[in-house]
C-alpha cells in the first residue's frame, strides 16, 4: 500500500493533471462527478482555452480557481477566467499580498460538491504558500513548497529556507506515507511522487536544517525570466486591479469553528 | 463513475507516468507493490538513468520493457536497459518486424506479480501497434493508435487510416467508458483521458470512416526529425542487432490455450 496510488481517487472525484511546457507548470482539475462542481489549482494564462474547453466538454461548473502562491514564473489565468465563467471565485493565501475573492488561512476548506480541499499553510518559498490536501488525505498539491526530489527556491519573494524546511517536515511529511505529491512544477518529466518517497529520497529534505539552509543559500539560480511581469500581474489575478476586486471569503468553511 | 478514475488503480498496483519533452513521449511504470515486479511501457533512450534510479529507489525488479510499436520519433532504451538489468526481457508485437525477447500477439498477457497487461492488437499507425490494457480494464496504454483528442499519423511505416479507424472503434472504444486512456505522446500537456471522452470528443474519431481517411490523407505532416535513425535502431531494441537477440516468447501466457 505504501506506493499504491489507488487511495488517491475517492469515489466520485475526477482528477486531471495538465502541463504547461513553457514554464513547466502543472495545473490540476478536480471535480465532484455527481454535482459537476469543479476546482482548478494553479491555472496558467496561455492554455486558458484548453482548460475552458475541457471544463465545457466534461460539463463541469468551475466554482473556485485557487493559486498555491503568487507565482513569479508564469501569469495566472484566474482573472481572465473570472470574466469568462460566471460565478467563479478566485482564492489565494491571505499572506500572499494578492487580491482574490477568497483569502485562505490554515484549516480552511475549499468545497466542491461533496468533495473538499483542506488548506495547509506551507510558507518558505513565499510567505503565502499553501498546500492543498484532499479530504481523504490521499493527494497533496504542494505548489512550489515541495517538488519531486526538489523544492521551491527561497531567494526572493520573502523566501526563507528555514521556514520552508519546517513547513515541509511539519506539514507535508506528516501526511500519510501513501499520500500522492502533485507539485506545482516539474522540469524532468516526473508527474507525481508520494510522501514516503520524498521523505526517503528527496536530496535536499533528507539533510539537516543547517545543511538545507546552506544548500538553498548557494543555489545561485538566475532570476525567473518572467518575474518582473508575473509577480505584479499575479498580485491582481493576472488582470488589472479593477477587474479583480477583493470580495471577501466565500465558499470557505473554517474548521476552527 | 463515468469520469471517475478511482477504478484506474487496483489494489497493489503502482502506476507512474513519465514524460520525455524532446519527443513528447510518455513512458509508463507499472509494478506489483507486493512482489515488486515491474513493467515499463515505451521507455525512451535519453532519460534512461532517471527510470533506472526510480526503479532502484522503489526497490522494483524490472521484468519486461515493452514497446507499443516500432517508434519513428525517438530511440527506445530497451536494449541498453537489458545490459544494465539482469533478467529483463524486451517485448514488442510480432508484426513490428523488430527483434525482441518476446513477440506479442492478440490476447497475450504480460504478467508482473499478481498483475497483468493484456495485449490488444491495434494496427493502423503501424502494422505492429498494440494497446496494453490492465487486468481490470481500468487503464489502456494506447501507444500512437489513439492520442488525446487525436491519433497517430498513418502516412509511413505501413500506416493505414482505414485499419487505424477500425482498430480504435472495434478494440479501444469497446473498452469500458471509465477506462483511462494513457497515450504514447501528447503535445499539449494533456496527461490522460477516458474512453467515454474520446468516443465523444475526439475530433477525428467522431467522423465517419470516409471522412477520417480523408483527414488522415491530407495532414501533410513533415517527416519525424529522428525517423532515419530511430526506426533502424528500434528494429533492434535501440542497440546493434547482436546485442538484442530474439529469444522467443517468455513470461507470456496465451489466453487462447
Ligand atoms: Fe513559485
Ligand atoms: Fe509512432
Amino acid at each position: 500500500r505504501r506506493y499504491c496510488s489507488r487511495m488517491a481517487l475517492s469515489q466520485g472525484l475526477l482528477f486531471r493533471q495538465l502541463f504547461e511546457p513553457e514554464s513547466s507548470t502543472y495545473t490540476y482539475l478536480l471535480a465532484d462527478t455527481s454535482t459537476k462542481e469543479a476546482v482548478l489549482i494553479d491555472p496558467v494564462l496561455e492554455p486558458l482555452d484548453r482548460a475552458l474547453t475541457l471544463l465545457h466538454e466534461l460539463g463541469f461548473n468551475l466554482k473556485v480557481a485557487v493559486n498555491t502562491h503568487c507565482h513569479a514564473d508564469h501569469i495566472t489565468s484566474t482573472g481572465l477566467m473570472k470574466k469568462r465563467l460566471a460565478g467563479l471565485k478566485s482564492a489565494i493565501s491571505k499572506f500572499s499580498g494578492a487580491s482574490a475573492d477568497i483569502h485562505l488561512s490554515e484549516g480552511d476548506k475549499i468545497t466542491f460538491g461533496k468533495q473538499y480541499l483542506t488548506v495547509v499553510e506551507t510558507p518558505g518559498h513565499t510567505d503565502g504558500c499553501v498546500t492543498l490536501v484532499t479530504g481523504d488525505r490521499s493527494m497533496a498539491f504542494t505548489g512550489d513548497a515541495l517538488l519531486i526530489r526538489g523544492c521551491g527556491r527561497t531567494d526572493f519573494q520573502q523566501g526563507s529556507a528555514k521556514k520552508l524546511y519546517q513547513s515541509i517536515h511539519q506539514k507535508i511529511f506528516t501526511l500519510p506515507d501513501h499520500c500522492l505529491i502533485y507539485p506545482g512544477h516539474d522540469y524532468k518529466g516526473q508527474t507525481a511522487s508520494t510522501v514516503a518517497e520524498e521523505r526517503k529520497f528527496n536530496p535536499r529534505l533528507t539533510k539537516s536544517l543547517e545543511e538545507f539552509v546552506d544548500i538553498m543559500n548557494n543555489l545561485n539560480l538566475p532570476k525567473p525570466k518572467k518575474i518582473d511581469v508575473s509577480v505584479p500581474a499575479n498580485l491582481v489575478c493576472g488582470v488589472t486591479k479593477s477587474e479583480c476586486p477583493e470580495k471577501g471569503r466565500i465558499l470557505i468553511q473554517s474548521t476552527t469553528s
